[in-house]
């Protein structure tokens, strides 16, 4: 403990941090309001021109009827899976055994919705077309993390996608997009986020991942499934009089993050060639195809911080402020690569 | 709907309006970042310093062992609602019949936690010690709403509250209270926050009504409840990776307005007076009993916003910006004296 304390302080002093945008501080506020006239009025419990327009815009980069926004994607993604559900007649959906809804939502779907989730394939890689075809049991939605961060933010082929997509239009498989990190995936597979959308029957994306916001999503999809989605906002308690202190930021972001995938991308890639070229390290993917990997160590956690600590001190480059442990003595920590990567210098 | 639009329209265009603390717009939140460090960091998913301090400062405010912060009071009180239930092994509650829970949260609480009210007494009237007394159904709580805002904001006599927690802790009811506005009735009762909720087994709390902040809640409790509480809250999806835009605004407007209920209460008392002089014109309660009240108007609605839209024009004062219907071709609105009530000229 006192050594995971040491690393995140000595993290905390050091002049380069090598992951993210920085500090998630008061100033990422600050920034987004002091541009912003006093005087424009709050939306009233999602209604107004404020939230209007930028759910409209959302829906149009998502290439989809209709937006809502939403505090956060575990609100969202519930919601979107229990529409599902209902539409279809089946409290069953499936995903990845590392999903945000599996892993870290202490069971919101099965104790709010009753939903049962079908985990589909090996958790150490991604959902491949013979795994949904391989499927017995029958779900109302397929839900796609893209990439899946848990291992790495890894993905499946473009046209394993497509087919996918393609058998669960066929069956009456309902497939809904996890798209939390979906901007940070354009660059590697060189499409449009309404093209991929274009594959999905709904879609929630992010907007403090790598566009950098203050907390908060969008669930997108046809004018019927987003008009029950607000219906369910109502009830999760997330239907606030004002969400614009979210999605004022979320769009100021945006706005100044979009164009700056590739180059997040193009980081992430320079930065794990770095890292596999160490001793004993090595990254999960490889080669990354978004801004994030993973960084593995054979060794074990507690040495890892005490050599994290040491580089911190020594050289004043924070690689990471904590390291997590894995099987068999080893230990990884997360990398995503953001505004913060192009402000150091390449001496590392 | 175009007397309604123009009643809001001229409504907007008054120098001075009546109710409340002033529009809600983005000043509200520049107000209170301009005068904070951009270096404060956020909390993490309901951990850090800032938010663990609000939540401290709360429940020592309350008389409560713990406290915890959350996006809505929708959310708050579901889940409040929801471990009692689970506590009692009794799916179901008491409270009026014109909760929030009953007509404004789209059943949230059947919907996500299958819990059942009962409606206890007279929709016109409050809950009085007789109703708890002569309930036959076994519930896990009680939920009280002091003041009871649908009907003007009235409440029950102190020593009626006092019997019914008595007879509640007698019969083993968990007793919850909806204090929204408990702040806004301190002053009529002439007891503290805590010396209230004292008689409570858990209470809610909200910001931005009287407090005038801009979203948020505090549910309070002992620990076990509250422990619980950041469980649901989870699931429901309102743990946020960063609340602050909401908690460092309560922090700022509670500091700055609660020294100031007894001035809107006293505010609300003569401004009801004015009301109840003019013609075909009636207040509920006739002597408020906190900062708000509602207005009855012997006339249809229609008539009222014809009314009401002239008065904006040709005094500049804005009275309310909208008018509701009443049965028997009557109508009303609700009153909230707040900050912009002690700036109006008294010529009205």
């Amino acid at each position: 403990m006192s050594d995971k304390n040491s690393l995140l302080e000595a993290f905390k002093q050091t002049k380069y941090q090598v992951n993210g945008h920085g500090a998630r501080n008061v100033q990422v506020l600050k920034d987004v309001f002091n541009d912003l006239d006093g005087q424009l009025e709050s939306e009233m419990y999602g209604k107004g021109k404020i939230i209007e327009e930028f759910q409209e815009k959302m829906a149009a980069i998502l290439g989809k009827d209709s937006a809502v926004f939403f505090p956060s994607g575990t609100m969202a993604q519930q919601i979107a899976l229990r529409i599902w559900c209902d539409h279809k007649g089946i409290k069953k959906v499936a995903y990845h055994p590392l999903s945000h809804l599996e892993i870290h939502e202490e069971d919101g779907l099965k104790e709010l919705h009753q939903i049962e989730s079908i985990l589909m394939a090996d958790k150490n890689r991604v959902i491949e077309y013979e795994d949904v075809r391989g499927m017995e049991e029958e779900v109302a939605c397929l839900l796609l993390e893209l990439p899946q961060r848990e291992i790495g933010g890894q993905l499946p082929e473009y046209k394993t996608l497509e087919a996918i997509a393609a058998y669960c239009k066929e069956k009456g498989i309902i497939l809904h997009l996890d798209g939390a990190r979906l901007f940070e995936i354009l660059p590697y597979y060189e499409k449009s986020a309404a093209e991929i959308c274009s594959l999905f029957d709904s879609v929630y994306i992010s907007f403090y991942k790598g566009i950098g916001g203050i907390a908060g999503a969008i669930l997108a999809g046809d004018e019927a499934f987003t008009e029950k989605s607000k219906v369910w906002k109502r009830r999760h308690g997330g239907d606030l009089i004002s969400l614009y202190p979210y999605f004022l930021s979320a769009d100021y972001y945006f706005e100044r993050r979009i164009g700056k995938m590739k180059q997040y991308y193009e980081g992430a890639k320079e930065l794990a060639q770095f890292y596999n070229q160490c001793y004993a390290v090595s990254t999960k993917p490889q080669v990354p195809v978004s801004n994030m990997f993973h960084v593995h160590f054979d060794a074990p956690k507690e040495e890892m911080e005490q050599i994290l600590t040491v580089i911190c001190r020594e050289t004043g480059i924070g690689l990471s402020s904590y390291v997590r442990e894995a099987t068999n003595n080893a230990s990884f920590y997360e990398v995503s690569v953001g505004d913060l990567y192009a402000n150091l210098p390449h001496e590392q």
